[in-house]
């Protein structure tokens, strides 16, 4: 049984998306993180970093007690070598699939997540803010296209954990004011990524209650609580 | 012989002091990216989402053509599975290390340098982006702070690539307004990993013209190049 500290968003719907791909045996406990509940101990003790998703495998592939794992792209390497699947292990095809990975990781989610933060959620609208991410996002939407225009197919060639952990960031191209219809290759794979059961599987996992986006919300998800607690400790 | 496109920047020192750790031969190809060099078709050809550092590699394990690798977190996995070092087989222990190299990948190198660039390089100084990446930065080092005092040694134990990922980022603090008094932890580690005759070594790779920092760099450096290329695609 592997634990899920989740909430649905798109670094949580990865790890979903995973979870139902490799059919393994998991339960969900909700980290509802607009009331501050990255910040309580017990989840800091799994998550050192404060941020959903992070698992806890309690059968680990070594037999020993239970393993805990935190950051997507860590999770996603982690639950792939244990079953040997969406990451090859031949040397050229596996840092394919990793250079992909790693290119969401320090790319496409940091970058959208800033564009995020400033074009939709920040109280202040502050232009340079928008427009420099709204840049790179739509940088990063070409690199894409680019990629996959290359492959033909899924990022990395086959479906990997590179098209897990890219597929949930894009699906904030609407909110965000991008349209696929500018990135063909883009529009033709998210289709196909959409379409799998597993992936809809995984979607609809935590489509629990949403807290009000308020104050209370802003305070713990945008850095005020974190900074209290830095300065208390 | 690894070909190491490279500029001397915090991601460009991660891949000199990991070959420099490794002792492997390997020849610097200087990427201009205030001229703009990033931008050209040979880089992109290997280098898909036109950043520095990328490699190739003329001796892969198995034996067949050059194999080119972007992205640091993935250079840095593909070396050290090349080499057997500074990444552990362990399950556990190797996982541990992807963690942290994921944490670096996704955040305390994206956020320094979303930092780095409203407090630092940015013509406009904007309190609530200075502000926000300022809070985020000090919370990243709380959390590299609480992590190696948890280890007493390095990030994750023993010296790893999640050190090498790192360390260049840290590097930044002076410049961008932190002290390491602040973070006791970090101090101890950062003093023991700079004392390192490869990482010295590392970091003088390198130390050629750095082009001015004017107009023209900014354009390079800050998207709007990148902009003009897709309009033009």
């Amino acid at each position: 049984m592997i634990d899920l500290h989740y909430a649905p968003t798109p670094n949580g719907w990865k790890i979903s998306i995973m979870l139902e791909e490799l059919g393994l045996p998991y339960r969900v406990i909700p980290v509802n993180i607009r009331a501050g509940e990255q910040f309580r101990p017990e989840f800091l003790a799994i998550s050192p970093n404060n941020r959903i998703p992070a698992i806890v495998d309690h059968e680990p592939a070594d037999g020993q007690g239970p393993f805990s794992v935190f950051e997507t792209g860590a999770i996603l390497i982690y639950l792939a070598d244990k079953t040997g699947r969406f990451l090859p292990t031949e040397m050229r095809a596996r840092s394919q699939v990793m250079q992909w990975l790693m290119w969401q990781m320090s790319g496409l989610g940091p970058m959208l997540g800033q564009h995020g933060h400033f074009a939709l959620y920040a109280a202040e609208k502050i232009p340079y803010a928008i427009e420099r991410y709204r840049d790179e996002a739509a940088r990063l939407y070409g690199v894409l296209d680019t990629q996959l225009g290359k492959t033909g197919a899924y990022i990395a060639g086959d479906y990997s954990i590179a098209d897990i952990a890219c597929f949930p960031w894009t699906m904030t191209h609407k909110a965000q004011g991008f349209t696929l219809d500018d990135y063909p290759n883009v529009k033709r794979w998210y289709a196909d990524v959409r379409a799998r059961p597993q992936v809809q599987a995984g979607l609809a996992i935590g489509k629990f209650v949403k807290e009000p986006f308020d104050e209370e919300a802003r305070r713990n998800m945008f850095g005020a609580r974190a900074k209290e607690m830095a300065g208390k400790s």
